[in-house]
């Protein structure tokens, strides 16, 4: 096997994400030592029973050290505060980078948080699960699955440059496929395929959980009818989920908007009777499923596979 | 093995669902002889060809003849003008029932259609997949499923009853759990569970192909984001769920009204910065996703099991 990518990793934040970076990083030997800082003190627990670090630390400080990559996996809100608790750690010429699903609020503060003798390059692995904690991680969770990074754009010095080459290098090796783009750009792509599908998820949920005239025992009960699939995505992490929306609010509220335009027509059109744009929607959406399956990014088995006798 | 329950069972449309009921109904050994009606020569062609029914006819009034268990699987919309071509050849007695996702409009047009020499109980399985035409049909599709059925109110008689006990018989040899509900009141709690979640999945899925500032390209690459998940639903059959809307259209437009509001409150939540509200609203919903998976409803495997290295 050769050298790993990274000699020393430190992971700020240890739940889904942070502990799939681990586990990615010792499946594909991508990390020679890996440390953990958790504020969680249970956290910092499991990851020490779990024997997923060679360093659990309750010190984010500590926890640095010596790192040539760092990657703040905790809250995005919370990012920029454990960056500055951190950085008096920070190894000359380290890579600071992080997870979060916001960019542009998330890179400015850790470039605020960052000394100039350490690279910042904010990225964002576009894979998770609708769990949360140390042991929902997943070794596979990045195969073949896109991860963005967000390099300064003002920067076009060798040693930042060969900092990118390096993150990209480790994502690359954990199976991802990387991609750059600028922070503002990547918060709006995400404001369409991750923010609003899962605004919408958290709303419908919450609907149908507040009806008079319909049970939740039968909302539970006929489920299967399509309701079950927005569950799992309104069953994802409601504190990184709100730091989502406070820090991209701009740009989800503007793709809000555009969809619930669209809604709107699409409400008079039921009104009206108009059959052939109803039609005509539900067949062009139909094609889409198509592309992203084909593009590697879904399961082409009904009801993704999900049920073995389904299969 | 015991006698079937239905000694010839005519299926007119054979389509996913269709034609999942007969090979469960193969299964199961449910029915002793299963005969099929479809207006597309080419579905015909493919029953024909997949050797699903004992015999397949392209006049629906040959295709019911001597079946005392008739199952309209056709697109809701045309239910009951179909039941008009094929009453000439009901047999005395024979039920006459329906897989239709909307209730009232379509019992009422089923009971026009129908001479009073037949039992009239509509019906609705709450399952399905993505994937249309006889070659998507899965015989384990109604497995820990509900079926809804829907008899008349107004009939009390022995015989009625008895009609109303075999076709309940019928789904539970298929593996359905079988309930009543009067007609009105399905139609509002499907409102909830499969006619709202679809809407908005057909209107997500096209408002991120309608975006000037978001590629295509883009929406397919980051879908894991949480956009994935929508494009299943809005891969449904276009046909199928524009009768939906246009007969269920009271309902719908009531509850998309409720989501609605529920909607604008949330953009309040989030133009104000209201995190707290955020997280409340996140983590109610978290729980609802187990309540489904207790209930049997939903893999409990993250992201639905659908990628295997996620397992």
């Amino acid at each position: 096997m050769s050298d790993p990518v990274v000699t020393r990793l430190a992971v700020i934040g240890c739940g889904l994400i942070g502990s799939s970076v681990i586990r990615a990083a010792r499946a594909k030997g991508a990390a020679g030592q890996i440390a953990v800082y958790d504020l969680s003190p249970g956290v910092r627990e499991r990851v020490t029973a779990l024997g997923l670090a060679d360093a659990v630390f309750d010190d984010p400080t500590k926890a640095v050290e010596g790192a040539d990559l760092v990657i703040f996996a905790t809250p995005p809100a919370i990012i920029g505060v454990v960056a500055g608790q951190a950085a008096r750690g920070f190894a000359p010429g380290a890579i600071i980078s992080d997870v979060g699903s916001v960019k542009a609020a998330v890179g400015e503060a850790l470039r605020a948080a960052c000394p100039d003798t350490v690279f910042v390059v904010p990225g964002h692995p576009i894979a998770g699960t609708e769990q949360s904690g140390p042991d929902a991680g997943l070794a596979g969770l990045f195969e073949n699955r896109f991860t963005i990074l967000c390099p300064q754009e003002d920067r076009a010095d060798a040693p930042y440059l060969a900092a990118v080459e390096k993150l990209s290098a480790f994502w690359t090796a954990l199976g991802a496929k990387v991609e750059t783009m600028d922070e503002k750009h990547h918060d709006l792509v995400l404001a369409v395929t991750s923010h609003l599908p899962h605004l919408i998820a958290y709303n419908i949920v919450g609907t149908a959980d507040d009806l008079q005239n319909v049970t939740q025992g039968e909302v539970i009960k006929y489920s299967a009818g399509g309701f079950r699939d927005f569950t799992r995505i309104a069953a994802s992490d409601p504190v990184m989920w709100r730091d989502v929306f406070l820090l991209n609010k701009d740009a989800v509220l503007e793709i809000l908007g555009r969809f619930t335009e669209d809604l709107q027509a699409l409400s008079r059109a039921i009104r009206w009777g108009e059959g052939d744009k109803l039609e005509a929607l539900f067949t062009r959406t139909r094609s889409i499923r198509r592309e992203v399956i084909d593009a590697g990014q879904e399961s082409a088995a009904p009801n993704f596979g999900r049920d073995k006798r389904e299969g």
